[in-house]
């Protein structure tokens, strides 16, 4: 039997079709529908309260002992086991509430940042893609008496003759290597050579081979994070990732976040130490980049890596010590270009480690290279790059100007500081929704597993989605005018029960409490008030921006209405905030690809202010103003205060 | 008793006077005045045969077993061993018969080359005492809640703003210091800063120091010569040489050449040994230069050395294989600036290492350095620049142009191939006249010590003397029509004795054989040949020559009028010959001092032609035209021909 690939899915009563990939859950495709199915366990089948009537079509599963057999044989299946084989028609049961139509009461499509990457093809056209470290092949004519010139003379004279290239300095490790290796092949040989940044300077010829390997030239991206070490190994004459991959950074175990491994690095041999572990990871990660893979590591050429300020100076050996004292000076913003091997890195002795410069001790390299990688520093738009995390850092400006800032968003984007909160790994609750009469949620989880907890990006939501009905406030207090039983006293004030104990994997109530939701709505506070503080600054407002670049892991998985809803991002229409992934990471890889990107980092650095928010004056009273959902300002998010007023109308109409 | 310092000393009957430092032995003051007095035995008061009388003043010594008491009493002294104490009459007794005033009988005056050095108070007064590594006192601002400078973008700042240096590059091994060292004296600091050559490039801050150590800073300045190393310890400040002294170069053991050390460097660790073994001469050196100084070795910033090529590519582990096979190329000519500790300098991690450039595999770096430090490079006279020892390198040229060739002289001037030749060292005879009618020689000995052999400078005094008399001709052939026992058959032909076995340390005759004149003739005519051809091959002729640098261990000895009596030198007045000692040594000491020279010898270099005189055609005729004394062609020096044919016309007449 020939199964299609994709399926269609009708819903009934609503009518609403989704196609998607076969193989695909009952659960996910209304989900993908925008409609709401009362469903508690995250898609184990436990809470059984997720049922639908297949009317045709083919679907595996569905089917268990909470199912009556009766019920089984008429079609009906529980909607989170059931799974898509054909085209199907499905009709949502009535114990299943959400009136299609009624407004506010579907599950709004969830709008994440479309993909944005720096074009190839356009390096390519614009004469751009030039990698920072190239392979010449050379045919030298040979020494006569004619011609006495010396062999390292010889090899920069046909640099010259050949591709034009001057200014070639040749160290002592090559130059003790030359005179072999141009008699091996008969004077034939490859040259890899390092561009300077500035035209000025010299190039530098890392490495002599004897014969043609111009067409093997890789090179390494990698990005330090603070939890995770990602890289990318990439032929550096097409432009492709061959492989990626990421593992944890070491240093973990020595602390979960910056400070406390700078902390670390001040202990005698701590900054030995804390420098080693990040070399192992990145080394595990090279190591894991090259298996498999028909290339040396010979050939690997050079790596470009980006890390926050605190991160690159753990990795270089640099004293962090007065990066997290006041007033935060870094030992420095720009490293020089290294021999990789002579900073722990497994890589041979002609492959440079190339960093990317920082700003200040709280806007790193990560965040510069986001912002070379995105293109923002070249664009006309006025653009806001944010980078949310524990930190958030953020950009605003465009090809003309740049300002930066830093804020303290605290942990809660990542889980933490919430009663069941967790990181973005399988059972976390990643999406909901919530019938705004019955007020029974719609949990789906990573992986489908029994939930854990909640991660960031499901807390968001889940805040967004009670708020928008009503459950929570304006000052993120629940309503206890509502007659429901998941609204309670819990041990720390009210809270809402979001999964019964018997549906979760904790055996324990999952809960959302007020002091959850205001741990979140301070750090969401403490964005957007650094968003405004920033634009303010320089005499511009929210409206005044164009786009919104989103980076980092967070980004990803934001759900834009959301953020928009409770205050997060400046209200504005989905298309304009753009996503792209792991920012550090593509400014690596486009700076390993174009040695322009190296050069316009310099002065994009230079014209880069960056602000302490701290000691704006006006921080303190935006970031009051930023305490309620979205705001206490209606005109800063009119799309939000209208639809609520429209919910509210249509539900008391 | 107050004895003079100065002492005059008159002779009789010629009444000619010579003032001298008190202590000075008769024999020399007679040598001084230019009287002729014979003596064998090297001033040891062994032959007996330099009887002179007293006739006024005060003498010490001088008495022996030879001299009877009779003649002691009236005052008859043995002038080798007799010591000028006061004011002095001497008469030279009729048994030395050199008579005063007769033609060609006087022992000429020894017409060295006047030292010429490279003016500091004129670098000085041209704002060219720049040294090429430097150190700055800094007092940054400390930073503030409105400066979150970095500490190394701090530096910089300072660096620009205090003496507007710009464009400083901080590698890791400081950056990595920087932190602490600002903190260690409240932001009050030394940078010391290698200056790049090229005014584009960047300054290499090498080291930073906590307070203000801008007044101490030492620099070295080597010359790896093949036999001898030598060094001076440099005031960067002052231009001062503190300490200057040389040791043998320890690879010696392994050869006398290059040839040979270059043939042991391909074996397997032979490159290695070499290395090793030229580093530990150096480093001996740089303790002997830093004993009893209250200097550290911290305080040397950096160092500049200069040596053939064949040595610096020994010194730097560059394989030497091609320079010593046709068709004669080096690895490199130019040579990166390093750190002095990379290439096994015992010096500090923060010192710097900087080569002279070499212009071929035959005329090296310690030419270059000869030229640069010797100001040849921009003078506007046209200038022969000869380094004369085994191989003799020249240069001719001025600000203009330069051009240069080596041959190869053999080892005739350093005592080599000559059957009793001898280096420059105690016992050698180092001057030496003859009484043309008795034959009877005057033998002055390095050391005064009884003969052992005949060193370079001698041997050219000892043939020009013999040639200027007629005991010699023009072909370099004993005349046998001289009624002297001193010309014999011996083992290989006639040889003339210089002393006989009693008088010597050896114990066996010294004497100068027709075989060792033709080496010698082999030799200087090479020489003269090379500058001629040179000369040739940008259309210009021996009399173009304005002026005639000397160079190297053999020209601070060399005789100039025996020089060009030979046909060694061109006929030209000696006032026109420069002598500048270790020219090598004294254009590290330049450079160290100057960083115009480190830019200066780019350009020198590049605009210097290299000649290999064995393909010019011309070279042969030119050589073997000079296979006579002083040359076939009369024409080339006038003076020669001028003077001998007044001698013969004396003698006969």
């Amino acid at each position: 039997m020939n199964l299609p690939n994709r399926c269609l899915v009708t819903f009934e009563p609503s009518g609403r079709q989704v196609h998607l990939a076969r193989g695909e859950m009952v659960i996910r495709a209304a989900r993908e529908a925008g409609l709401h199915i009362n469903s508690s366990c995250g898609g184990t089948g436990v809470c059984g309260k997720c049922r639908v009537e297949i009317l045709a079509g083919n679907v595996d599963g569905g089917v268990s002992e909470k199912i009556p057999e009766a019920d089984s044989r008429q079609g009906i299946r529980q909607a989170c086991t059931a799974v898509v084989q054909s085209d199907v028609t499905i009709r949502l049961l009535d114990s299943s509430s959400l009136k299609s139509g009624q407004l506010g009461t579907e599950v709004p499509r969830r709008n994440r940042a479309s993909i944005h990457q720096y074009d190839i093809t356009e390096l390519q056209e614009e004469g751009l893609f030039i990698p920072p470290v190239e392979k010449f092949y050379l045919e030298l004519p040979r020494p006569d008496h004619s011609d006495h010139q010396a062999d390292a003379g010889r090899i920069i004279r046909s640099m010259k003759e050949q591709y034009g290239e001057r200014h070639i300095h040749i160290g002592l490790s090559v130059l003790r290597n030359v005179r072999r290796t141009l008699r091996e092949d008969d004077f034939r040989i490859t040259a890899t050579i390092a561009r300077p940044v500035n035209k000025d300077a010299r190039a530098r010829m890392m490495h002599v081979q004897a014969g043609d390997w111009s067409n093997r030239n890789y090179g390494l991206a990698i990005d330090i994070g603070t939890t995770t070490v990602y890289g990318q190994l990439i032929d550096k004459l097409t432009g492709d990732v061959i492989s990626e991959g990421g593992s944890y950074n070491k240093q973990l175990s020595y602390g979960e976040d910056v400070i406390s491994r700078m902390i670390y690095a001040e202990k005698p041999t701590g900054l030995d130490l804390m420098h080693e572990l990040v070399c192992e990871s990145i080394n595990t990660i090279i190591k894991d980049l090259l298996r498999d893979q028909p290339i040396s590591i010979d050939e690997i050429t050079s790596v470009t890596l980006a890390g926050n300020t605190a991160m690159t100076h753990l990795f270089l050996e640099l004293e962090p010590h007065n990066i997290r004292r006041s007033p935060y000076v870094p030992v420095s913003t720009f490293f020089p270009p290294l021999r990789a091997n002579d900073i722990g890195l497994c890589l041979s002795e002609h492959a440079m480690a190339l960093l990317f410069p920082a700003v200040s001790s709280y806007v790193g390299g990560d965040i510069v290279a986001g912002v070379m990688g995105s293109g923002m520093y070249r664009t006309s738009k006025l653009t806001l790059f944010i980078d949310i995390g524990t930190n958030a850092e953020m950009v605003i400006g465009n090809r003309d100007w740049l300002a930066c800032a830093a804020c303290s968003a605290g942990p809660a984007f990542e889980g933490g500081g919430i009663v069941n909160g967790m990181r973005a790994a399988a059972g976390a609750i990643e999406d909901f929704s919530i019938d705004p009469f019955t007020l029974e949620p719609m949990i789906l989880t990573i992986g489908s597993k029994a939930p854990l907890g909640i991660c960031g990006s499901g807390l968001l939501i889940i805040i967004a989605s009670l708020f928008e009905c009503g459950v929570i406030d304006q000052s993120g207090r629940f309503n206890q005018d509502l007659d429901t039983w998941r609204i309670r006293e819990g041990r720390s004030g009210h809270e809402f029960v979001l999964v019964e104990a018997a549906d979760t994997a904790i055996k324990r109530d999952i809960v959302l409490t007020e002091v959850d939701i205001d741990n979140f709505i301070r750090a969401k506070g403490a964005i957007y008030a650094g968003i405004r503080t920033l634009l303010g600054e320089v005499g511009l407002t929210v409206n005044d921006l164009e786009q919104v670049i989103l980076a980092g892991g967070f980004g990803s998985y934001i759900d834009l209405d959301s953020a928009i809803t409770v205050g997060l991002l400046p209200d504005m229409e989905p298309e304009k905030i753009l996503y792209v992934g792991n920012g550090s990471l593509l400014g690596c890889r486009m700076s390993e690809l174009s040695n322009h990107i190296r050069k316009d980092v310099v002065s994009t650095i230079m014209r880069m202010t960056s602000f302490e928010l701290s000691e704006v004056p006006s921080y303190k009273d935006m970031y009051v103003g930023s305490l309620f959902l979205p705001h206490t300002s209606a005109s800063l998010f009119p799309s939000v205060f209208k639809r609520r007023a429209a919910f509210f109308a249509s539900k008391n109409g």
